[in-house]
C-alpha cells in the first residue's frame, strides 16, 4: 500500500489536493518581506470569505485546539461564568478549557443527542453568564448542533457565544452574523483540506469589546486580530509552508465557490446516509441533527471495529475513523469534506460492501453503491 | 528574481534543502496511525540527539515563541519569582512572558555588551528566585550568552535554568546536562534548517519536579513530554507535514553528525568575522561574544539599509538581515545556520562587496572573498 493510492475518508484530516501539497514545496521566504506580507493579506481577505462575514478574522499556526484555547482564555477570565453545552468530546474540550481559564458550568448531554434548549434557556435566566460554548459539528458523534437557536438564546440573555467551527466552518451553512456568533473557530485540515497546523477565528465587534488584551502571550488573540487587520501580518513567525498550502485551498474554494461547496459538501453526506441505510446500518446521531461533513454509524454485532477498519486499509486502500472515548468500538466515521468527491464516496462504500461481506455482515451487495449513484 | 535563485541569509528562517522541501510532499496520513506514531517516536529519539542529553523532549505545533511560552508558564506561577537577564530582544521577550506569568525581576544589559555576572551573583544572592532565564544565542545582535556561567550560577543559588537555545541548539556548543540547564527551546527553522512552524524543548529531571500541571490547555509541557515519552504522539493534531520537514532534517544532521556540524558553522562564523575585519566593516556585538550562526555588524556610514538590502536583493539575490527595534537601520545580520555551506557564504559576500562599493563605500575588492577562501 502506498499513502498516494489511499482513499482518505477520516473526519480529519482529509484528502489534501495535490495543488495545495505543491503550494508548501517552495523554498525560504522571508515572512516579513513585503512579498510574503501579501499573501498573509490574502490569506486574511480570504478567510473573511471563508467565515462569510465582515468581522476581523485572525489565524494561529498551532493545531484546531490552540484556536479554541484562544477563543476561550482571551474572553473569559477566572470570575466569569461561562455555560457550556457538551454532547460529545470536542463539547468537553471547551468545557476543559473553560474550567481552566474561568467559572465554568456544565450542561452535558448524552453523546449523540440533542442538547435540551428549555433547559439551556432557563440556565441561562439564572443571570450572570459572560459567555456560551458549543461546537456546531460534533465530530466525534457525526452530529451537527443546532447554531442558530443557541445563537438566539445567546442574543436574548446578551452572553457571547463562542463556536467551535472546526469541521462545519466552510463545509456546512454557518451564519455568524445571523446566529449572533461571537468567535468562530476553524481548523486548517478539515473543512479546507489543507493540512493541519493552522487555526483561525472569526471575531465579533461585540466579542473585541470584551477580550482581555493580554491573557495570554502566544495565543494573544488581541494580537492576532491586529497585527492581521493593520499590518497584513502575525504577531510571531508563521509556519510558512502551512499558510502556502491554506492560501491555495481557500482559493480552490473560491474557485467552487461557498454555496456550491455547501451544497456538494451535503449532497456527500445525504447520500452517505442513503448508502447506510440501503445496507441496513444505523446512523449513530439523532437522525434530524447528523452532520453532511461526518457521517457516524453504529457497528453491526458481527462486525469488529478493528479488524474492519484493518481489512479496509490493508484491502481495499480505504482509511475511515474509529470512535473516541466511551464510543470506542461501538460506532465508525466516514468524512466526506474538503474536496472529498463521489468518486471517493463511492469507493469507500464499496469497500465497506465487501468488507462486511467477508466480516460475516448480511448485506445486499450493489445496495450501498447504487444509493449513492442516485446522489452523483 | 525567483525563490529558487535566492542566497538565502536570513538569522531564521534559513535555507531549506530540497531534500526537506519533498519530505513534506506526501497525502494526508493519519496522525494517530502506526505508522505515524513511529515518525513522530523517531522524531522524539532524534531531538534527543540534538539536544545532546538523555533529558525528556516534547515537539509542540507553534512557532518558537510557543516553546517560550511553555517554558515559562508552565514553570512559574504568579509568586515565584524569575530573574530575567536581558541584552536583546529575545531575552527580553523571556522577561514579557515572565511579567505575564510570574513575579519578574529583570536585569537589563546593553544590546550587544555581555551581562555583568557579578550582579546576576549578587541579585540571586538576595534569595527566594524559583528560575532564571537567558537567551543563549542572540540573534537581534548577533551575540552568543555565556550560558556555562549562568548555568554555574543557577546550580550554586538553586534555582531553576531556563535557557532559549532557539539559535543555538543544533548549530554552536551546547551542554545542557553541565550547564545545569532545566528547560532549553529549539525552533524548526534556524539550526536545523526546517520550515518555520514547530518548536522543541528539553526538560531535565529537576524541571518536572516543579512543573505546573494544569497552567495552560494547548501549551501544556507536561501534556507533551508525557505523551510523546508514553506514546510517541502529540496531545493534540500536530502540524504533520512540518513535523515530516523536521524528521529529515534531523536525520540530515545525524548523517553530518553533532559536532561536525557544530565545527562547520563555527569555520562559517569565524570566516564570516574575517571577511568583515578584511573590509573594515565593525562587528557589532563585543567581539569574545560574537555568534557563529548570526553575525552582526554596523553600517559603514555612507550605507543606508533599506537601499543596501534592496540593492542585494534584486541584483544578486542575496537575502540578507536587518535589525530590529532601536538597532533599524544601523547594524545588518547574515544567518549561517543548518545547510549554509561556503558557496552561499562566498557569493553572500561577494555580493556585500560590489553593493557597498556601488552605494560608496570604499572597500578592497576581493578582500573579503579573499577571508572566506582561507576558511573554506
Amino acid at each position: 500500500m502506498d499513502l498516494e493510492d489511499n482513499v482518505f475518508m477520516l473526519p480529519g484530516p482529509v484528502k489534501i489536493h495535490p495543488r495545495i501539497l505543491r503550494a508548501m514545496n517552495v523554498p525560504s521566504v522571508a515572512h516579513r518581506s513585503p512579498e510574503f506580507t501579501e499573501v498573509i493579506g490574502e490569506i486574511r481577505d480570504l478567510l473573511k470569505y471563508l467565515f462569510d462575514s465582515d468581522n476581523d478574522v485572525a489565524i494561529v499556526s498551532g493545531s484546531g485546539t490552540a484556536g479554541l484555547d484562544m477563543a476561550i482564555c482571551n474572553m473569559f477570565g477566572k470570575e466569569d461564568k461561562v455555560l457550556n453545552i457538551t454532547n460529545g468530546k470536542f463539547g468537553e474540550r471547551f468545557a476543559e478549557l473553560s474550567e481552566m481559564c474561568s467559572n465554568s458550568t456544565r450542561l452535558d448531554y448524552e453523546w449523540g443527542k440533542a442538547p435540551d434548549l428549555d433547559q439551556i434557556a432557563s440556565e441561562l435566566e439564572k443571570g450572570d453568564f459572560k459567555g456560551i460554548t458549543l461546537c456546531h459539528n460534533e465530530t466525534s458523534t457525526g452530529m451537527t448542533n443546532p447554531a442558530p437557536e443557541i445563537g438566539n438564546l445567546a442574543k436574548k440573555h446578551d452572553v457571547l457565544f463562542i463556536m467551535d467551527g472546526i469541521t462545519s466552518v466552510g463545509g456546512l451553512e454557518v451564519k455568524l452574523d445571523e446566529w449572533n456568533v461571537d468567535v468562530a473557530v476553524m481548523g486548517s485540515q478539515k473543512c479546507l483540506g489543507a493540512p493541519a497546523g493552522l487555526a483561525a477565528l472569526s471575531v465579533s465587534e461585540r466579542a473585541k469589546e470584551n477580550w482581555i488584551p493580554d491573557a495570554c502571550y502566544y495565543l494573544n488573540l488581541k494580537k492576532h486580530v491586529d497585527k492581521l487587520r493593520e499590518k497584513s501580518q502575525t504577531p510571531y513567525t508563521p509556519a510558512v509552508p502551512l499558510l502556502q498550502a491554506t492560501r491555495e485551498a481557500l482559493l480552490m474554494l473560491r474557485e467552487e465557490g461557498l454555496q456550491n461547496r455547501i451544497d456538494r459538501i451535503a449532497r456527500l453526506g445525504k447520500a452517505t446516509r442513503a448508502a447506510m441505510d440501503a445496507l441496513g446500518i444505523a446512523i449513530f446521531p439523532e437522525r434530524e441533527y447528523a452532520s453532511n461533513t461526518v457521517t457516524a454509524m453504529n457497528y453491526p454485532a458481527v462486525i469488529e471495529d478493528l479488524k474492519f477498519r484493518d481489512t479496509l486499509k490493508r484491502k481495499h486502500n480505504v482509511i475511515l475513523g474509529g470512535a473516541q472515548a466511551h464510543l470506542k468500538g461501538k460506532i465508525f466515521r466516514i468524512g466526506t469534506m474538503g474536496v472529498c468527491n463521489f468518486a471517493d464516496l463511492i469507493a469507500c462504500i464499496g469497500s465497506i460492501e465487501s468488507t462486511m461481506t467477508e466480516l460475516g455482515f448480511e448485506l445486499q451487495k450493489g445496495a450501498g453503491t447504487g444509493a449513492i449513484v442516485d446522489y452523483m
